[in-house]
């Protein structure tokens, strides 16, 4: 089964931004718009405690169905990295009710699609389909939410798979070894610092009970989210949801998260690392600067505006001071993570022209931060940027299982829709004086990390 | 009351390798030398699982009572750092039999003395006495083994204590605070990169019901190592011991150490931290190495020859390259930390005379190991390392103390007896062939994290 790329999925450039956070101005746009009004997004919760939320979408015939649980890969307990993961898979291994295989092949019977996924912070299971087929789909995927069996047949070859899935993503990209490193220096007590798949050493040794107590103690109805888009209508979903969900017991109480935190960070750290497979040298600097989840004021929305002024557009100031000016990038940018339920990254990468060096380029960035810091923004800048943020978002909406996931990301990882619907009027209020305070506050070299990717030199 | 300085202990060069593992040597010489043949060193268990191992030392009247508990802050539950240590302040408390302050105004009144240290590994309670007063003080830690009392009037004021200590021992001393960080970032998923003090942000929130949930899982006989060195025989201290700690009982089974493992390192890793404090710049590099419990083959007994050869000794390279030639540094060294239960570190250091930048000494200490890995050791350098270590070590024998010391500090960190006595031999053993392997298997940069302090720039 073709799953979406974690890597990609969490250290996205700039995509994920929007995809996480940014089609909320799609929506808003809609309402004053030319395109038409968009019905209204409705949510409530069944008794059992799963929240549903519905986004109705009548231009075609298609629905999105997508159970979200909040546990993700820094729920894991201490020495079992990648239990999360290697979960997602084992949901796919049958039911005490239905065998393995099933589920995927009805889907697939309607011409529907199906995939999963496992972040940080949740883990979730979608299905694109027909209206006709939303009360089976949720009928298969309640009942995997309380009787999924596993057998040592089923677990043993899987842990095979996700291993494999690690040589794949990390093991043979030089630049995903060096990141897990990376990450690991900036979360250096957060359980963020683990990698999402897991520590090889540690995948080694999961088994079926690892699998079992991860499920037991987290994919429960009152842990979970049910996102439906498309051609439905709030009474039709809620009524099959309580016909199918609603019979789903609360099986544990996981209450809310409660992670250990990371310390302030003090020390400037860098990390490099040599790979005879490298072919051009690349350089990353990550800051720990908070989430929209865990931010003060309205320092996520600054950062993601100066995301943008810094290098998130071929106007901004790294594109026109390295790429097109200098000419020692043929890459270069940054980018803020915005969604996580803690803290979170914002990024700066780059890679040199020819035979320009990791160090040069590192200097001619370092100096496009220290400018901005010294002199700061325009509003014009930041109004490009918003401009940008929004236009960008607009195309959103045309996506529903963008707009599921949307919906679904946030609540996840502790937000709520209202974070969603009043993100354009955030982002409207941030000033030039607030993009300036966000960069002088948290782009400082003693809360990052600075990656050095490099061909190994052969002697 | 005085405490040993847990950063002088954990960090200490040179000496601590000597306390942990050299004085097997003193021990060793002492049989074929002319010093007085010492007794047997003996070593047994009572009923509830209590190791007890009788050092006879009659030379004088004095005895060294000391209690080893196999918990120290690797042990520590998740989001609970500083609970091991803040647990040896609090088992000065009071127990259910014996009112806060009356164990030590007992040791006090006889003119004895007393201390506890806490470390990654271990926790230790040790007194220096008279001998007619051993039944007294096994009596008395014997009761706190079992009894301890907390109340939130003594607990709460002893966690501004700890706090205290940790203001002065590491937010006073900037070689800590980044010492610290670097810790986190060599052992970036093993429990060893916490601060054994713990971090401020959790010590904050430690409570009475965190120590107590520390204590009853580890504080119980068969967890624990008593070590008697002194003026004492076999029979004696058996007779008392089976009268007092006899008569604990087993608490819990903590069972073999588990730790999660650290992967293996694949970047450098480096940090630069800046402070106004700071009045002389220096550089150290710490490499992620085996330690004596968890070594392959003859690794450990190599790596500490090494750490001579290298930079342990005046005629060392380091020393005679980069202090006597060069003058590149007015102090420099290697040093192994060999005493572990898990992975340990290997240390280079330097602080650069006058002018001379960090950067300029970080070569000049790069080029001697290169020089030692590219062109091998010389079979009287490894001669003359050894000898160094066993005659310094011959001293040891003088303090019982130490004896006593490393006995239950081997014993804690997953050791056995035979550890000790064969030490010598097994350092007799190391070739120059041996040196030159761990040197080119471990002194990688990529195994590495390397740390600049620098004093702050003002403008």
């Amino acid at each position: 089964m073709r799953r979406i790329n974690l890597a990609e999925f969490q250290f996205a450039i700039f995509t994920s931004i929007l995809i996480l956070f940014g089609s909320a101005s799609g929506l808003f746009a809609q309402t004053s718009g030319k395109t038409p009004k968009q019905p209204e997004i409705s949510d409530f919760r069944l008794e059992n405690g799963l929240q549903v939320v519905v986004i109705p979408d009548h231009r075609a015939p298609v629905v999105t169905h997508m159970v979200w649980y909040k546990a993700g890969s820094a729920d894991e307990r201490i020495g079992k990295s990648g239990i999360a993961h290697y979960l997602e898979h084992l949901m796919f291994k049958g039911t005490s009710n239905v065998p393995a295989g099933e589920f995927s092949a009805k889907i697939s019977e309607i011409g529907g699609q199906e995939n999963a996924f496992t972040t940080t912070d949740y883990t979730a299971y979608y299905q694109k389909i027909i209206p006709s087929a939303l009360e089976m789909v949720m009928t298969y995927e309640a009942d995997r939410m309380e009787n999924l069996t596993l057998t040592d047949e089923t677990v043993l070859p899987e842990r095979d798979v996700i291993l494999e899935e690690r040589s794949q993503r990390i093991g043979s990209n030089p630049s995903a070894i060096l990141g897990e490193t990376a990450r690991a220096m900036l979360f250096k007590h957060h359980p963020y610092g683990r990698p999402i798949i897991g520590w090889e050493h540690e995948m080694l040794a999961l088994t079926k009970d690892d699998a079992i107590a991860f499920y037991d103690k987290f994919y429960t109805p009152n842990n979970a989210i049910l996102v439906v888009a498309g051609d439905v209508t709030r009474e039709i979903v809620a009524k099959l949801a309580k016909a199918t969900y609603g019979k789903v017991k609360r099986r544990a109480e996981p209450g809310e998260r409660n992670r250990v935190q990371e310390p302030e960070p003090i020390a400037a750290k860098y990390a490099e690392y040599f790979d005879k497979r490298v072919t051009s040298p690349s350089w990353r600097r990550t800051y720990l600067v908070p989430s929209y989840n865990s931010a003060e004021g309205n320092d996520a929305e600054a950062l993601d505006i100066l995301a943008v002024v810094l290098g998130g557009a071929s106007t901004s100031r790294i594109n026109q001071k390295i790429i097109l000016g200098d000419k020692n990038a043929t890459a270069a940018g940054s980018y803020y993570q915005g969604g996580a339920h803690d803290m979170s990254t914002f990024a700066l990468y780059g890679v040199p022209r020819g035979d320009v060096s990791l160090e040069v380029l590192e200097d001619a960035i370092e100096s496009v931060i220290a400018d901005l810091i010294k002199n700061g923004v325009s509003q014009s800048e930041v109004d490009r940027a918003r401009s940008r943020l929004i236009k960008t978002t607009i195309y959103d909406r045309d996506s529903q299982t963008t707009m599921a996931r949307i919906y679904g990301a946030v609540l996840a990882m502790g937000g709520k829709i209202a974070d969603i619907t009043t993100w354009p009027d955030r982002i409207a209020k941030v000033t030039a004086a607030d993009v300036e305070r966000v960069a002088g506050k948290y782009l400082k070299k003693s809360r990052s990390v600075t990656s050095y990717l490099r061909p190994e030199v052969t002697n």
